[in-house]
């Protein structure tokens, strides 16, 4: 096992520095999360064992998660030596260009079994940051311009954001240059007509299924900015990601989850209506 | 403003008792709810003549909200005197023999502009009660069996129910005789079809308006329980109230009671499946 380095387009959750455990990838499609010491890491390898293991899972919904390859013992990034990692699909791995945003779905980060420790420190964030307000929250977000700018707003700054706010981000997200004063948006459609698709297909499942409830769970959007690449270019890509906080669902919808999904989904469709953009088949340029 | 007396239907909330302020109702159709002076009062007193001002709320939901008519000075119901009350729909009143169930919606019943102490109260109260855990939680629940043997859980019995207890309380409810061990669901498809197609009414405006976020507000479902009476058993009744805690939207969805929403349906839905009963059309009796 070689050349795994700490990947440029991580926005969001622990990372990769000189002495600090995070993730890595190896250029050819994976992407190695470190086995987190505190159960959370034994929790997310537990998580993936059953969800390609469910038979109740639709394939469509399965194809919303990332590919997963097991665990594997390789070198740390903090040069602390052999560490198990998680390896698993690296999303942005196969873009020339990732624009790359996360959002940390559900109003509440926190489930009932929690330590009282724990759910005063979700808690706090969840109150601090838009996810009470919205339902979600946006964890991060990455965007080079075509002129190599690079466009990477401070999670401080992400944290607590109005609902004009976030509908202003979604739309620089989608722009040639998200540090411009007005957005240009020339990939909203291609990116958000596909994304909100996506998005309906979760709603449909989160509405009847009761296998899992996901806290602090994020979707992540990438989608490519290198208008050159035709064939990467076609669609945005939405996967799940971060499964540490995934619980048994014991009877219930996952409601948190499905109320922050549909509020995103009316955000996407508001920033597709304030373009002109017709959501449901036939997407202008 | 005579013959105002204490009502025998009500399930949750404050109730009136010698010495203790609660609603009154007039026998002729309204429900006469005291002004609390807390703010609450005034708080509800303002969302009702919102509500029924804003051109924006669609006539189908509206009618999905008790009539307001406005406020009026009583004899309180303590022996206070005077005092100020919201007048509106008596929602049981009209029926024979009504069998009433309170779903308080929501996962989390306080709003960020809460107080500590408000806040601190209420997630404790989600926390013990089904909110967290299923989105909503059975305030209250009432039905008189044919034989005059009314079936009223204590609040306290009904806080803390697993996905299962609610599912059985649920056919409790719609049976002939709420104590019995095996519930005969006799009211199940007449009652159930009808709730179902209001609450798929409900979801649909929630998962665009943003206008209003309704915390700590209740479905109240009523039906006749007594057969001779044709015409009143023809439909339940499902209506939304308490709006002491509803609160501007601030440009998103209220993505908590809709999630709370979306698990109730679901509950609906599985008690209705466990009936062999087609939810969409033609329920078999």
């Amino acid at each position: 096992m070689a050349n795994l380095k700490i990947p440029d387009h991580q926005v969001a959750g622990h990372q990769a520095k000189t002495g600090i455990l995070g993730p890595l990838i190896d250029g050819s499609g994976k992407f190695y999360k470190p086995l987190q010491d505190d159960g959370r890491g034994s929790h997310e390898l537990a998580f993936y064992t059953s969800l390609y293991s469910d038979p109740r899972i639709p394939s469509n919904i399965l194809n919303l998660f990332p590919n997963f390859h097991g665990t594997q013992v390789v070198e740390a990034s903090d040069g602390s030596g052999l560490h198990p990692h998680l390896v698993m699909e690296d999303i942005a791995g196969s873009f020339t260009n990732p624009a790359v945003v996360d959002f940390k779905i559900g109003s509440r980060t926190w489930h009932p079994q929690s330590s009282e420790d724990y759910i005063s420190k979700c808690l706090k964030k969840d109150r601090e940051s838009s996810s009470i307000k919205l339902g979600f929250r946006i964890s991060g977000l990455r965007s080079v311009s075509p002129s190599n700018q690079c466009w990477q707003p401070q999670r401080k700054f992400l944290m607590d954001l109005s609902a004009e706010d976030v509908r202003l981000m979604m739309r620089k997200f989608v722009s040639s240059d998200g540090n411009a004063d007005q957005p240009d948006c020339v990939f909203a459609s291609r990116v958000y007509v596909h994304v909100l698709e996506e998005l309906l297909v979760l709603k449909k499942w989160f509405e009847v299924q009761t296998i899992f409830h996901f806290y602090s769970c994020s979707v992540l959007v990438v989608y490519e900015k290198d208008e050159t690449d035709e064939k990467k270019r076609a669609k945005a890509v939405l996967k799940l990601v971060d499964f540490a906080h995934v619980v048994d669902a014991k009877g219930a919808i996952d409601h948190n989850f499905l109320g922050g999904l549909c509020s995103l989904i009316k955000f996407v469709k508001d920033v597709l209506a304030g373009l002109g953009v017709d959501e449901i088949s036939n997407p202008k340029p």
